[in-house]
């Protein structure tokens, strides 16, 4: 178990916490815009695609059952009743014994249910058509409503759209859709001993990386970053920042406050904000413990540890899928959603129980084989043991670590 | 062996082709721009990182020796020589038998090559530490340069940028690179059946889905796409956008001639501009054969197949990555640099030997195991078969297929 001076939650409840905050607005995007972005409404299918049955290849347009066991040594005979443009569409109804020469994305008539491919046939002259291979209703030919049909439900609000979406929307017309706006996030660096990156390092400082990988991480999720700088550990000055970035951005990320009296003064900042409420003082994850989650009015606030890789794994577990879930995806924590491989591990990992692991692991590739996940040690302070990671491997809290062999799920990073 | 009108060559030989055109030029970008960028020059540290040796934790600096076989029981006992401040950069040598209280991130004074935590040190009065626990060099530090070496080479040229290299990048005062730009990509789409999106189709139409889905795809590769709208089949009016396309871009892609007559146009188009040739007609890839090479001046001219999956499938096995190598990235056809999962395969699937086959796959998950790939079959012109599938599964030319039960790589999309 677990003992802090701070009440820790596991990480099914916090994120049930961070569920319950609501998606971004809906807003009218084009097709283009909306790639990536979540569908806000459900769609519907505002026609049949293809709109008519169409040949797919040059050739003609047959009743199946006429050439059905024709061969090379016993050919079928049809008559040419027509000679199909692309687009023409056939006012007759193809009889039996006929057929219909039809280019490759022509109408079939009423009555066609095949092509035979021009390569299998033989103009005999005066309209006598000689067909050389059997042919099965279907064959050559996409049906109408085939791809999508009138009145269907092609997506549910929560889909993610991807570009092939993007590409049967636009065959059916639809050229815009309701989508979530993609979440601002305001990012805010805290703690006495960060400087600016281009101040030259002494004693007792360090530059302020968090503020340039949050920024690339909320960009990769889909949000929007702002930054707000550094805040030293001043309170007022703190509560000012917060509350500009409360007012301009759908989630704050407040960086920074590893030691104590960090952590303090972010939760008073927090709760020195009008309408404001703690939700979580810490969750069961390693790293990351020291994660805060705290709401103003109706706004998400998270403080998340200092640590430059400890901030990295936390985004990556935790604020990237709220991220998600603000865009309006559902099931935004479930790991499917997100490049999972399976790898062997290669050595014993021990893991304290009542916490979920995130060990880095360093894909090993093999010819015909699972990769070998070799796990990453290394002081947790040191950017190298990120640079090095190929992925993360999670020991969930109610094991005591995972065994050399074992098989095991690595999350891409 | 394949026969057709036009030579068909290797996906390697094809591929080799692609990576004879040199990369887009080098810019100065700050290190947040260039997330995701190639980088066009190789980086070397500027400095130790961490600049000197620090303290991890809140503790005492000691000699690791003084302390070695400490325990409870058998406690060592130092004389507190100095209070550091975190931002304090001692000017002393600690002696033998002496130990300085250091916070988190604090300069470890020379002499001291380990911290013992606090938590395990007794204050007993008059400068006297009681320490309790056995210490080893370099517990609870980080060394100087343990990060990065100064002069280093921490990254060559043809690396792209991830989140992990900005925060080094950041921690090292590094705040610009050069890096590659983004390739600028021209889609045209061509063929008489086309029609905007907003048309309502009638009898041999087809909305224009490829500018599209092209457009989505470009970007997810890194390149800025630029649309130049539907070309019908008439040789000027395509030359005209052709040349206006190939003027503005860094790599132009014309999307359609799906029929002999418009790949016609496509080859004339490209051998009509000043300073031209085709160096492929044809690539023994399937789907995707009917993929044209052309160079006009120095930049390269892609004629895809107008099959809407088709087109999808030669973006994401030879444009996307011939795109990588444009931004500058090394191996950009290497499968390892996407993301592949090992699967079973369900079924017996063929392959035409001679050619290399992608086959769209539908990933079943199950517990504790490889998920089961299920071939999408179905007909190609059908959008659904792309929307349903998860990855695709590539069969070499030199196999004539795979087997149900083979475990197998899957490309996901």
């Amino acid at each position: 178990m677990l003992h802090d001076f701070f009440d820790i939650i596991s990480r099914e409840e916090f994120e049930s916490l961070l569920l319950s905050f609501a998606p971004t607005s809906i807003e009218i995007k084009s097709i283009s815009d909306a790639y990536g972005l979540v569908l806000g409404e459900d769609i519907f299918s505002p026609e049949d695609l293809p709109p008519a049955n169409r040949s797919c290849m040059d050739g003609y347009a047959v009743h199946a059952r006429d050439v059905f066991g024709a061969t090379e040594g016993n050919p079928a005979y049809l008559e040419q009743c027509a000679q199909l443009r692309v687009d023409e569409a056939p006012d007759f109804t193809l009889k039996h014994g006929d057929c219909a020469a039809i280019p490759t994305g022509g109408t079939l008539p009423d009555g066609a249910d095949a092509v035979v491919m021009v390569e299998h046939t033989q103009e005999l002259g005066s309209g006598t058509i000689e067909v050389r291979k059997s042919s099965t209703p279907g064959e050559h030919t996409m049906l109408k409503g085939e791809d999508a049909a009138k009145g269907e439900n092609i997506y549910k609000a929560g889909h993610t759209v991807r570009f092939q979406d993007v590409g049967l929307l636009a065959a059916l017309g639809i050229g815009s859709v309701k989508a979530h706006i993609k979440p601002r996030v305001g990012i805010i660096s805290t703690g006495d001993e960060l400087v600016e990156i281009e101040v030259p390092p002494r004693a007792g400082t360090i530059r302020d990386v968090n503020s340039h990988t949050l920024r690339c991480l909320v960009s990769k999720a889909g949000g929007i970053p702002a930054n707000y700088g550094i805040v030293r550990d001043d309170l007022n000055k703190l509560k000012t920042t917060l509350a500009k970035a409360i007012a301009e951005n759908d989630l704050v990320l407040l960086s920074g406050g590893s030691s104590v009296g960090m952590r303090d003064l972010t939760v008073r900042a927090i709760e020195s904000m009008e309408d404001s409420e703690i939700l979580a003082h810490g969750v069961a994850i390693s790293p990351g413990k020291p994660t805060i989650l705290g709401k103003v009015g109706s706004k998400p606030v998270l403080g998340l540890p200092g640590q430059v890789t400890s901030v990295q794994v936390v985004m990556l577990s935790i604020v990237m899928p709220f991220i998600r879930h603000l865009m309006g995806q559902k099931d935004s924590f479930a790991c499917l959603d997100r490049p999972i491989l399976l790898a062997e591990l290669e050595r014993n990992t021990p893991s304290r129980q009542g916490r979920e692991d995130y060990v880095r692991v360093i894909l090993k590739q093999r010819k015909g084989k699972i990769p070998l996940a070799e796990p990453v040690y290394g002081k947790s302070g040191l950017l190298r043991t990120m640079i090095k990671a190929d992925g993360l491997m999670i020991i969930p809290a109610d094991m005591e670590g995972s065994y050399a062999g074992e098989q095991i799920q690595v999350w891409l990073i």
